[in-house]
């Protein structure tokens, strides 16, 4: 593995990050066709969070967050870091020192697929983190990796420059070249929403609003009025009760 | 398996179901003889909630939420929605649109068996949902399941028209045969254990209480006065510590 | 195994068991050597409590807590319940009645390497407990098990009287010989840190502030320009992105 | 709950439970619509055994065996005992002692949905168990449960005298009533099965045999020379590869 | 933490080491009083070993196998290899070069609480291993640790010199100090159950062997004829099954 | 996403692959720098196959097998399948027809990120698989994926063409323009291990072969004579024992 830091990304246009960002994680998956969503396993360390930003990436030895720190001084404001591991690791690979760094240089987050610790301090400081694992094992300094190179972090393929969206629901890439495109389907959705939302308060039904009951019924759906009349299913006995 | 949507179904008394919500799942599994607790993997998105409603129940295939729309149109106030899938899935059938549907039907709550999304939304809509996973991962409109059958939602099974309370304790399914019996059994713990409430904050001990000391000599349990006497344990010397 | 309880140990000085909850668990961990931490699957029933306080142990059968009413007695202002069992157990050990007579007796907090329930009402006694699962289903008093002897709760090593260090980032145990110089090596950490942190909030690197680009360059990191420069890494084409 | 043993149950006809265990899990579970698998987390202690028979239910405390000495006595031969429990446990509720007891009997297997000991014995005796857990940890015969009632074993209903499946892939649950048409579609598939088996052995497609490539088409599945021409993939750049 | 290694260790009694492994971990464990028994998620890399040694402890950095070879040169023959990690991890810290070497020196097997690799030539070697994770990820040599020192392994507090017994049920670990009166108890549990054996194999119940028939009935157990007679059972209608 | 099937693909060199299997996942791993490992959950359904060969990539929809005929037809003598799915899921995606017609066409084996079924087929036809899971159950043909597009399978990409080395270690990938350098440094670690094994096993020590004792010294291990002069030990005393 070449252990390198790449110094200069393109960047997704930050504007546009954000947007993507403000979308949130479910409304980009479902613009990009259900592709870019990081493993379900990648949690907020504290709810209520929401932030789009580009990524700029670590690949890290497991129990060493010496690139971290090479890391940050490669970020602009509206970057969110990434980091990957060689091997699987839980360690808390990044602190209240370390954010403090961070967000002295306008970054907005953290994912990680390993751990992290100092949380409590995290969320004082409203620098939201999405992450493996919570851990007071902290890391050493010792083993070089690389910043700004391709990783794959909880599942996904990440380039530097690349757009991570990320809230409550979960943490989801966009590559570079597709964010425009992406945004305006999402931006789509999220209108077609708000429309639905208004139609759904008011008491209509979503079997009507989206024209469901003639596929259902020639899907071959059956309503019948009471349990007794449905009699048995999956072997269990539903009359009498 | 049968396609079949149940119209009619027999449901708990509400302000029976309610009475049962505010209990509190622990003590209404305690109060039906420690039966009927779903897998502790179903955790609330948000805690603080507290709820008892009747059982709407929806077989699903995976990663397919087409039969939720077919329940909301079933379902009456104070019904909660309860999600099985035929096969293990954790993506998010549910999110803010539903959710909005299903308030503006009366709906309480969803136990889900899968994933759920939108759950900042759910959150400021207080729409409390009980839940395997949170994920962006959408699902389709393609297959069809059923809708107020018997299911098996996290090990427990559940007739349409049972009683769920659910709160940060967990899930808990009552039979709607049982649930008057099974309220009085809570109301009578609940009225015992305030009084022991009382009595424990001014400093009694649980020992005497609940006459324990006899027992527990008879049982067998030494008490030594410090780590010297006691020596050895499981292997670890004690002494000098 | 002896079913014993112990009636009389010696505890780490409370002033200095505080002063260690207060640094903090992960500040605690590294002050002595990166050990004593408990596996990372113990967390707080909610975020936001920290803790410092003496051990008193208890190691109880599967899905009986009889002990914990032994060891509240047992207890004194200022004293930490840590709850082992003597096979893997997720019951709901510990409520809200147990932790109303554990307040009454001056008991800070419970880590237990099995469940706990009525976390709602815990939160709202702020009462903190850090548990492997929470779960409704109850206990019963059957079974001997043995108060203050030495125990290994989430993988590590408590014996009563150890210090106890919780907070949002883990569990710590601090052995009492130890305690007093693992803290004086927890302030030299914090007085650095602070230091640190107000350099690192200028906008100073953490590269700068700890001497490390020598020793990456030695280490052999490469800085490129950019991915063009890079061209391939780990057999993923970076050029033209 | 009631404590009790049901002495007489209505088995599935024992020639009809071997057939179906012969057609293997697989195969049952899709003739009957794909319902009745247990959970994946129920593997066998060791591979290449296949067994169907009629079920004997045990339901048992945590970590008491106590019901599994009655069940035994209420078993003939063909029976498969299986095992649930009233709160999740993973102890070695039976080792060789019971087996051999249990095999005196004719009882072909266990199914357990806590733990399992003492299994290299087992495969010594050729006594197979599809289980949870391997534990060492042994159990006790303190409380009571209840033999030949309806269990949830693994997420499915499992009634006495159903018939259970299992193999190397998993363990499926047949409701009595619905066991010879199940084992009717059960034998169409196999029938197919050796039919399309020889076509695909001498080297058919399945696209062929199934008549796919029109549903493809229409569905829109395209077909491209080379990755050059596919050119970009989910954000990846595929060309020159 | 002390970066050292102890030369000298004050092994059990190598005869009394394999009869403790002779008698199999369920055995020893039960005569143990249930201590000593590691996490079952420790599992043998292949079936069938069966092995009693003494134990030399290695406590090592996560990702670094440096200690390894520091502990082979302590070893006699009949030492069992216990591996310890100071933080979660999988890595594969023995191969097939390591454990040539160990065998070399008469170590008869390896307990790891992280991972291991070659497991294909460990099989050939007939050298035994219980591992947490199986894994191609190799380990450096950078970091020091410990060997001879008392670690925590799986849970479990274990001693250099200690004796451990492992095969496919699990690895329990006896204390030096007590491992002959625990042999003298495993002896004794082995005579009863081969005689046990040979009743039940003839087809005496258990019920009758160990005089449990009143037990139940003062317990509270009631047989009752048939599933109709039963009526209802934790709400499920058991009628006309 | 593109519903796409890619026809021709460039494979790595056949007898490279094959030589890049025979050196095994560990050994292959190593030599590419730590990089390319499948994460470990991916397991080999039967134990002691070892394969080598190139990838023809699937990418799935949850509980849709439809890709996998598809891929079959672009299949080589040789080529090994690598199914990944768009969602996570562990359905049986592959059993025994599959398996014959994969065969057929001179597949060697299938690498499953879901899961598989028939497993004792398979081994009886000796084809080997490692998967996520085993599981009856079973999947529809109703949603298009692609073929032979980069994917990421258990946390690798994987880009049609490159080296699949798998065995009971696990599942290693190797891009094309990497595998000869690769096999040429694979094959410079075989015959450095087999020299140091010959000295291993005749009783030589690592820390001799390696020059370890220099630099441990140096790094600061420390030997002591036993454990009363070690004292104490994290916490632990160790003296008298």
């Amino acid at each position: 593995m070449k252990t390198v830091a790449v110094r200069n990304i393109k960047r997704t246009d930050m504007a546009l990050a954000e947007r993507l960002g403000a979308a949130g994680a479910s409304t980009v998956h479902e613009a990009q066709g259900r592709t870019g969503l990081m493993d379900p396993v990648i949690r907020p360390i504290y709810s209520g969070a929401r932030v789009g930003g580009t990524a700029v990436t670590i690949l890290a030895a497991p129990g060493d967050n010496w690139m971290v720190h090479v890391a940050i001084e490669l970020c602009q404001p509206g970057d969110i870091l990434v980091l990957a591991t060689t091997s699987a690791n839980t360690d808390g690979y990044f602190g209240d020192l370390l954010a403090t760094s961070a967000q002295a240089r306008g970054v907005k987050a953290l994912i990680s697929d390993a751990g992290v610790r100092d949380v409590a301090d995290l969320q004082e400081m409203n620098f939201p983190v999405w992450s493996r694992a919570v851990s007071s094992m902290g890391t050493v300094k010792n083993t070089l990796g690389a910043v700004n190179v391709p990783v794959i972090c909880a599942g996904q393929l990440v380039f530097p420059g690349d757009v991570i969206s990320a809230d409550d629901d979960g943490v989801v890439v966009t590559a570079r070249a597709n964010a425009e495109s992406v945004m305006e389907k999402a931006q789509t959705r999220l209108d077609a929403e708000e429309a639905k939302r208004q139609r759904l308060a008011s008491g209509e039904f979503g079997l009507d609003i989206y024209n469901m009951r003639g596929r259902l019924a020639d899907s071959g759906l059956v309503y019948v009025d009471n349990l007794d009349e449905l009699g048995e299913f999956n072997g269990i006995d539903c009359r009498n009760r």
